[in-house]
């Protein structure tokens, strides 16, 4: 496959970013095999040629941290605090779920992620086998996790292990997969250490909940004495490859303890969910200092409503300098940089992912910036972080295979997803049966 | 005209927003005529019939402040605080505006605001009679004033008088005129006295920033004793119509004096720009609990990159959220109580758009809620401010005229626009000359 005539986002050997003009990609065996200037392609015999003129091509967006089948709860729980938003709403509704309704769930997911540009996912949840049959259908990559809480007994993490040996390297190398242990105030200091175990002995990653937000971080210091991260650490996940959902509870105290971790240590941030909570952001700043990478994501979409990482990345721009109060802060190739190497790297996949180099897998996607709203074009970075949208993303290509083209998605059926769906609702939202998969107290 | 099968989003008498489902609008000579059940008007004969299925009819939106023609310099000043934004890049290049350039940056600017769903806009800026002939021409409403610095000396001020009796009730009624001081730092208290009698002897409404930052307020209140807030009550101005842009720096001690102005007071908010130059945002919860509108706003797009008042929309819900540590406050109804009804207040123009009630303007404006990034819909008000985007909205309609349908521009040619733009822009950014408009000193 050949995508001729676009305008390239580029890595330099220091993370720097760079665009070059008029180039074409040269995709082979579902990587990108070269990258040149147009003319020097024009003559490529190809099984496919791609117009990418008046279009940016950049790797495809990294959602580092969701739940994807939360889209069929999308803004049935909104203006609550996290504790009414899971014990009232959310964590009650979950017990409804059926293995069938995770994976409409997931579908309609990866066809709003596929549409917004998204070609990776890293996914916690349930029913996963599910979600995997999905992935492998549409074409996505993922690394997906079960999973668990202590209440469940050994069970939970029993089958979040099963899960992750039976498919670990599917799809054809497009699914990784982690433990996915729930969060430092559901599980238990024994089951975290022996999580800590399994992932060793089986080189397996692990993907938690840590650090939520500032209340939690005062909460286990009253009650541990310990900050959550210093949690992580007591049980030895810091020195196993460990990818920390959300993070904005960490604290200045926390930045040795992550320093002196000797696994590869991820942090995921979704910022819309925290303006919502009324949550602090993720202290980018601090992590950055340390180089911890921080990758862009969304949550799930019952407290951030979209999967839309495009909106993360713009957002994590803004709000990092109004947190900061500095302008000069977070410019729109230090966003891009969040979007494509930190979040490659808070994921483990930075090698395979998250640059458009020789080597690279071609996950890639096309942006039009000839729209109004984005014209005229005085800087492409700028033009990408603050005027163009998910919705200007045109086509998306994952290992080669084009999984939508100008907007048209080729795996997925999503009127029949959302018509199967809306059957499901009334029963999907019933709280009547006052059961919860879990009580919140972070 | 009849648009049927969609859901149209309502006012009560209090201010309550709900939506009316599988309901029609008839519009009758630029006016809405009634809503009614859809098979109500099933046979009833019309020029023109619209399908709205699986679309939400609401009013166009408003974007209360912007400097339309600035679209020429988006993206071209970025990650600067406000005083090197102002006097390094925006006041130099501004001096290179052509009349011409006026009009291609108003044309590029209507382009994009009609695809975002906005079907008014209030425009502070230069080289107005050029805005005026383009909403003339491409069906738009707009609130124009022609701005000007005391350093003009009086001839400024004359000017915006000329240009605002020129243009009042021009364009079918599209257009009105404001008289339009810049900021209480640029003009002096006499020359602002001197406007508080302009408007009051010609029944004209003033547009001016005001404490657009905390700033601003301090160095007011360091220099002069006063806000900003109260120089605009000292001038008279608050006893006229009179609309603040920003008003992020207005404090406590403020409301009593906006409460005792006799003029219609509104505030105009574009949130975006307040998080990039690490603002306060426009304190919503203050202004509403004293019954001043707050508008939704996108400043120009220099600092604000794009004329998205959808996405103001959003931001608003979810800064404001952060900004009161209240996860329960401003929700969705709020967001679209600001982008309907208030926004309509804070230009003067309610009873005329602002709801789509019988004798309204028919300003129109259909979404398409059918997305997977928007389904399923659980609740229409979340799902339109939280999970929609301006890119959602299919058709575009003022005073009964269609200016976008199926998201194709039917009034304006954005690529003949953009590439007569593309010619203009070494010598639009041209900073050789050392010169500048204005110097900036808040």
């Amino acid at each position: 496959m050949v995508i001729e005539g676009c305008t390239v986002l580029v890595h330099d050997d220091h993370d720097g970013i760079g665009f070059t003009e008029d180039a074409a990609i040269v995709v082979r065996d579902g990587c990108v095999a070269r990258i040149a200037p147009a003319r020097a392609v024009a003559d490529l015999p190809a099984a496919e040629r791609i117009d990418g003129r008046g279009q940016v091509a950049m790797p495809g967006l990294v959602n580092c941290h969701t739940h994807a089948a939360m889209v069929v709860f999308r803004g049935s729980a909104e203006d609550l605090p996290v504790e009414e938003w899971f014990n009232d709403r959310v964590w009650p509704v979950e017990t409804n779920l059926t293995d069938h309704d995770v994976r409409l769930g997931a579908q309609l997911a990866c066809a709003e992620m596929i549409r917004g540009g998204v070609t990776t996912f890293a996914d916690h949840y349930f029913a996963m086998d599910e979600v995997a049959d999905v992935v492998r259908a549409c074409g996505m990559r993922a690394d997906l996790g079960w999973a668990y809480f202590s209440s469940q007994g050994p069970a939970g993490r029993e089958r979040s292990l099963d899960f992750a040996l039976r498919h670990r390297d599917g799809a054809g190398g497009r699914i990784t997969t982690s433990l996915a242990p729930h969060a430092t105030y559901t599980v238990s200091d024994a089951d975290l250490r022996a999580t800590a175990g399994l992932a060793r002995d089986h080189g397996l990653r692990v993907h938690i909940h840590a650090a939520e937000n500032r209340d939690q971080t005062d909460h286990s210091l009253a009650r541990h004495g310990r900050t959550p991260v210093e949690t992580l650490h007591r049980a030895g996940l810091l020195d196993v490859g460990v990818l920390i959902a959300h993070g904005t509870g960490i604290l200045q105290r926390d930045l040795p303890v992550l320093s002196s971790g000797t696994g590869r240590i991820g942090v995921a941030t979704a910022p819309r969910g925290y303006l919502k909570f009324a949550w602090d952001p993720t202290p980018v700043r601090l992590l950055r200092s340390i180089g911890i990478p921080v990758g862009l994501a969304t949550d799930g979409a019952a407290s951030n409503n979209t999967l839309d990482v495009w909106e993360s990345m713009t957002l994590t721009a803004l709000v990092q300098k109004a947190a900061e109060g500095d302008p000069r802060w977070l410019t729109a190739h230090q966003a891009l940089d969040h979007a494509t190497t930190q979040s490659a790297r808070a994921l483990g996949l930075d090698g395979r992912v998250g640059r458009l180099a020789p080597g690279h897998r071609a996950d890639i996607i096309l942006v039009d910036l000839t729209g109004p709203h984005v014209q005229p074009v005085h800087d492409t970075a700028t033009a990408l972080v603050h005027s163009a949208r998910s919705s200007d993303v045109r086509t998306t290509i994952v290992d080669g295979r084009v999984l939508m083209r100008d907007r048209r998605l080729l795996t997925l059926d999503v009127p029949a997803v959302t018509a199967e769906l809306r059957t499901r609702l009334p029963a999907l939202l019933d709280r009547g049966h006052g059961g919860r998969i879990q009580h919140y107290d972070g």
